[in-house]
């Protein structure tokens, strides 16, 4: 395939998605529900296969020294597979989002207006390395109506391949088209990049993965991008914060699972409440593994913190670490944030109604918090079921998003002849 | 000005616009009612200031010999400025979207989470040619809590200056940052290419203007940007047609403001409707003083009609002209539009409900009619009270744009001492 143009091959991919898209946008939800069930049994049959490709993506991953926690997230074992396919079969019990009527009204001439759902049309989706992203926005796109042009990363390209094929043959197999769903790894880094200016077959780019490859997405695409998340999360002690609240939510924020973007990265603690503080909270996280940077205000309480750098301030550790600060008021804390924030969660731990007020409203953030744990923020912690991610952009989606984030509405006007006056 | 560095100067002003977003995002209903006051009154203050800097725009854009049309679009009288004026008088009177509850529920933990609406932060208009647009845009997005950064072309350069001037000192005068409205028409292209790439600053984009402009906004800007519309507008004459209506529609959607998006551009006309349907509504067109291009059927029952090309079928005329067209059936016509339709506005005339509802579903377009004029795609038609622009996009917004499309939304998320489980 190859040897074709590849700007014509990809094209006529994409158009093939378009075209899928429209028989996809009339899909009955039985139909779409018979598609997911399709793909989660053809998972099941293909498991060997699937895991066979992926076990060649490991070894050639090892070859080319990708490190432990990238070939964990490739790895996909006959358990793993089971729980994708798992996963599909409860995007099964969603509400389907599609011809829901989102506002609607009678003119003062009679007119009658209906904004409805429908679907978005082709979403392209640019992820790497967790081959089960192609399975799980596979699944939501199609039950939202929507056709799929993925892009899954160099290191997952065999295993993607089979997964490609599965999600295609369970199409067919149900009287869908297949040509729902497309792929352009195997034009490698030129199909990323055609495929983030394919303004006439693709609605919008979704990118999961690191800031980098977001960054890149943002800058190069043509094709609106809805960004989804990196985040530097911040947790703020007040002066009045409950001792036993801000230890517990101050763990739960960093330990529980340090590796996702609504982790905790900074803690900021008012000046008042540090000395009575700081001990209890930074004695739990270091009884859990954590490593913490902290300025000399901090260190001067707790010595065996390893200094903080202006980059970790800004640095999402995804990992055991946390940067730690002493403020010297509310605002103080605000003005780190403003700098830092990557718009993603903030939260404060405080018994102060104004400062709580003042917080929410003046932190400019997705989800903004007082005495809860960042990790709520999260789609089905929401009550939304399934997350297409979390975005940190303020057009179309804020937060996390879900089926309804995938799509778009039109408004139907319905006369009887009506001129405008 | 232009002697310093142009990046850091407009960066600097793009900077102060965001710094001024967030107070104009804590602003009350009341404090930016007062702002808009401040400017109707200030513009009828200085009414002679305005109609001597529009003269010699005027001036210049005869020297330059723009056409008669965008001149008369660029003219601004005692009578033009009071009426915008007025405008800007009437949004004081619709509703603040700042801070309304989208949704909001308890999670089964006792986290309560609440999704309020926030402005979206500074909102960037590059728009050209009339200067009224600099007043209304900037009312729009004060009453929704934004910033703005203006771009409004270089015919209307002196205008617009003393415009921009109107709106700081009009927000200066009631306590709130001048900051808040800046502009980049003193730099040029050069001051529009930077603000379209200002991702640190701006929040959004809207470009409003031809289909040459939009096109090269949404081409090199890494701002997101909400797509306003060009409308290649289709109404489609089924077999059932009545006659009465077909002659009112026709003429209502294409004679009644032949120069804004949501005008009519294209007929079709079912095969077994045309002999009955043509010849009346044709003559009502010509009689209106329209100029007919058609296909050959249609012109084998209306010889004086010009032959219609196939770069008219792609055309927004935006003047007294109209494509017609026969087409065999209602797939040949969902056809067309698919081929030529930009996707803002499009509608069918029949009385029969199965080709209504399949018109209704399989077109994609912002507004989708069955037996109504065309004209009704309008913000204040649909009871907005104002339009930002009518958005012809899937994302964030389709189809007429109120206030609460100028905003985004944050979650509120309030625990006591919740962590997740």
């Amino acid at each position: 395939m190859q040897n074709a143009e590849p700007a014509d091959v990809l094209d006529a991919r994409f158009a093939a998605a378009k075209e899928a898209s429209h028989r996809l946008a009339r899909a009955t939800t039985a139909e779409k529900d018979a598609a997911l069930q399709s793909i989660a049994d053809l998972l099941v049959e293909r498991i060997g296969q699937v895991v066979t490709a992926n076990a060649a993506d490991l070894e050639a991953g090892r070859a080319a020294e990708l490190g432990d926690g990238l070939l964990d997230r490739l790895k996909l074992d006959e358990t793993r597979v089971r729980a994708i396919a798992s996963a599909v079969v409860d995007v099964i019990s969603l509400t389907d989002p599609v011809g829901e009527t989102v506002s609607g009204r009678s003119l003062p001439s009679g007119v009658r207006i209906d904004q409805v759902r429908v679907p978005l049309g082709v979403v392209g989706a640019i992820y790497e390395a967790r081959p089960n992203v192609t399975i799980d926005i596979a699944a939501l796109a199609l039950k939202s109506g929507n056709a799929v042009v993925l892009r899954g990363g160099s290191a997952a390209e065999r295993t993607n391949a089979v997964l490609v094929q599965v999600l295609r043959d369970a199409l067919d197999r149900v009287g869908l088209p297949a040509d729902a769903v497309q792929t352009v790894d195997d034009f490698g880094r030129a199909g990323a990049q055609h495929l983030m200016r394919a303004r006439d077959f693709v609605d919008v780019l979704i990118p999961r993965g690191s800031a980098r490859l977001i960054q890149a997405v943002v800058t190069e695409a043509t094709v609106p991008v809805i960004e989804t998340g990196a985040g530097v999360v911040h947790m703020f002690l007040d002066a009045s914060a409950r001792e036993d609240w801000a230890v517990e939510l101050v763990e739960n924020a960093k330990v529980q699972r340090p590796s996702v973007c609504n982790a905790l990265e900074t803690l900021l603690v008012h000046r008042d409440a540090a000395e009575r503080l700081l001990p209890p909270v930074l004695a739990r996280l270091e009884a859990s593994g954590v490593t913490v940077h902290a300025d000399d205000r901090v260190r001067a309480l707790h010595p065996s913190a390893l200094p903080v750098t202006d980059e970790d301030w800004a640095t999402e550790h995804m990992s055991l670490d946390i940067s730690v600060g002493v403020v010297d008021s509310l605002d103080d804390a605000l003005d780190h944030i403003r700098r830092y924030s990557t718009k993603h969660t903030e939260s404060i731990v405080t018994n102060d109604l104004g400062n709580a007020e003042r917080f929410l409203n003046e932190v400019d953030a997705a989800a903004v918090m007082v005495n809860a744990s960042t990790r709520f923020t999260d789609g089905a912690e929401f009550g939304f079921g399934a997350e297409v991610g979390i975005s940190t952009q303020k057009l179309h989606a804020r937060g996390p998003m879900g089926l309804p984030q995938l799509t778009s509405t039109k408004w139907l006007v319905r006369g009887a002849g009506h001129v405008r006056a």
